[in-house]
């Protein structure tokens, strides 16, 4: 019997007990001991429910019981969630954790306690939900060198531009509209302005190039300067407009970024849609492959949470080697990255396109029958750096989308 | 220093033997020692190239040789593979295989004497190629009651497919084609008739349930039936076909099958194209996942076996868990799996429609502008034998394929 305590009752929290319920006995076939919820560490009490008599309100008690092997880590936010993991680990507990924000943050130093005690810190959840892909870059793809790793980590944005695409509607009310829903917080800034994304692609370039990869260090823009227009001048190009996080292999290091892509028909993400993630890895001996699945959701993430408890129970004397030392990588200017831009700009395209020629070289224009008094046009491959400079020497730009 | 000896240099060996080169530091840092090729068993020589030294053509060198801690068997076919890799195994050696007809036929036993010995018999290369599936359903599914496992598993056929899809060529032509660019092998019965799906199933069924599913009991129809007229249907409903080879889970037993099945759009395994393989998992808490990337080629299937090296070297002393006992388990009868069936017919929808109806219920009929002298029609969901029942009383059928 194997002693777990859960850290949070929440959305995620519920789940995990849940899920540990009603598979209890797959659960404990595969995992080889019986699993049992024995604390749920809360502030409120939840009279009626199942669990009200394993809530805690004190931590102390969890982290003082020996009798506490696992504890689950699903409250959120840096703090005090750091505080207790460390402890825990410290302690000689095993951790799981759904916590994209602490595991960014602190993830090396947490995985190296883990390490120095024999014991395991695992985070499956934290990125993708219930999209099996932590594990896979740690055990599955070894033998390569991950060039690319490319992902819709963002169900709520996903969401929303698949709603803008498929009912033409403006950004204002995809918002309002996944609000309603439960999909949008309340303030949804760190959705819609990619904080969220930029997190969980600075946790998968860490796990792939073994260092630290400071999330503040990446480029990001978010969703919310995409218009109805915008997404239908993609769809008059077959393409899509997707909030990406990148990062791609230069000499040794990366670079990194989230921002709205218009994607082609056949990249592997163009039919990631909804609230669905979708994760993309290119190795140099793999080749392509993408990994999707429910990237948010109770039962989803809880399903994560519990294949890593599953995996503790499995490694309770063993460290799962995990590479990500506390080593910072220096990630390489995302100005050098190469790529095509397309740009809506007021005017006429006979008024402009010799100067866009002068300007950029060739370029190719569109033109919507229901859109006047302005076109787009799509840039050839070039740097940021060169875009940058280039586009200075056209007025009236409306709007910029990276293609890819 | 780890010394492997690698069983058979074709394709696939000699891509291992590549991957491991390429890739030796990143590879040794993950696993946390080297990783040195001692010898390549073949009956061929190989003179000038680098592994020439390394060539014997008795396996007993191997399997008496203490210092071989890992035997990669990459042979392919049941004997000698079974013999040699079962020798190794009970000479205390870990062995990975990238040999599906193996593993559908003796899985369950050599697993059970890697147990046994406190090593590990692994075999991710065995279905999907580079595509981590096999790892993914052992260690990171494991909260879930799998409902359902559904795969493009065998890349010949999809290519095949999708070229008949994008040039409306009949299938001789495309198999012809294939077999000049070496997708298709000369004699391509395993591929076109589903007997290599048909393995790759019963694998993954065997590992979703823990138990021995034969791949004989599987029911199985192939490819080589399909025109470039039922694609030009699928075409006009917004479908695709594709070879899916596919178990759902009836109470405590699944029912398994491959055939041709026509997909809508919404499909997750739609899009996957070409040579490429796709995987999609359905869990009672996970929901829907899919799994997609290179089924086949020498890299990525070395890929995969190179990363099973990496996880038995992290793992020299301690057997990783697999559930697949040598228990049988009994598949449902398919014939009451329940679905739409897509006929075509002779005569005119007008001639037939009322008689249909009489016999069907509500059919949903399609006719092509450039195709004359017949019909289709979708039946309403029924179970296999209700259809079979039912079809007897209509004459004049040309095809039927299955739609989901």
């Amino acid at each position: 019997m194997i002693n777990i305590a859960v850290l949070g009752y929440g959305t995620i929290g519920s789940g995990v007990v849940e899920v540990l319920d009603t598979n209890s006995e797959s659960i404990a076939n595969r995992a080889g001991d019986e699993i049992q919820v024995k604390y749920v560490l809360d502030l409120r009490d939840f009279p009626g429910e199942s669990i009200q008599d394993k809530i805690v309100h004190d931590y102390e008690v969890i982290v003082n019981d020996p009798d506490i092997q696992v504890v689950v880590e699903v409250m959120g936010g840096v703090e005090p969630a750091y505080t207790f993991v460390k402890r825990a680990l410290l302690a000689g507990k095993h951790v799981t954790t759904s916590n994209k924000a602490l595991v960014a943050k602190h993830g090396a130093e947490l995985i190296a306690i883990a390490k120095e005690h024999s014991i395991n810190f695992l985070f499956e959840a934290s990125v993708g939900g219930g999209i099996p892909i932590i594990r896979p870059l740690n055990s599955s793809l070894t033998a390569d060198e991950i060039q690319e790793i490319t992902g819709i980590l963002n169900g709520t944005t996903n969401y929303m531009m698949s709603k803008m695409t498929n009912e033409g509607l403006e950004f204002d009310e995809v918002l309002k509209d996944a609000q309603e829903k439960g999909y949008a917080e309340k303030d949804p800034t760190a959705d819609i302005k990619g904080h969220d994304a930029c997190r969980k692609i600075a946790i998968l370039t860490s796990l792939v190039c073994g260092q630290q990869v400071d999330y503040e260090d990446i480029y990001t823009e978010g969703i919310d300067k995409i218009t109805a227009t915008d997404i239908k001048y993609a769809k008059a190009m077959g393409r899509a407009i997707k909030l990406l996080a990148s990062s791609k292999r230069v000499d040794e290091s990366f670079y990194a970024m989230v921002a709205p892509f218009m994607i082609s028909q056949d990249h592997p993400l163009f039919s990631v849609n909804d609230v669905f993630n979708g994760i993309f890895v290119r190795g140099n001996v793999l080749g392509d492959a993408m990994f999707y699945g429910s990237g948010a959701g109770k039962l989803p993430t809880a399903s994560a949470v519990v294949a890593d408890i599953v995996d503790i129970v499995k490694h309770l004397k063993t460290n799962i080697l995990v590479e990500w030392s506390k080593k910072k990588l220096n990630l390489v200017d995302m100005k050098a990255s190469k790529r095509r831009f397309f740009v809506r700009m007021r005017g006429t395209v006979e008024e402009n396109l010799e100067n866009l020629q002068e300007i950029f070289g060739k370029v190719m224009t569109v033109t919507l029958p229901d859109v006047s008094g302005e076109f787009g046009f799509v840039t050839d491959i070039m740097s940021e750096a060169e875009y940058n400079e280039k586009v200075k020497r056209i007025e009236e730009v409306i709007q910029m989308i990276r293609v890819e």
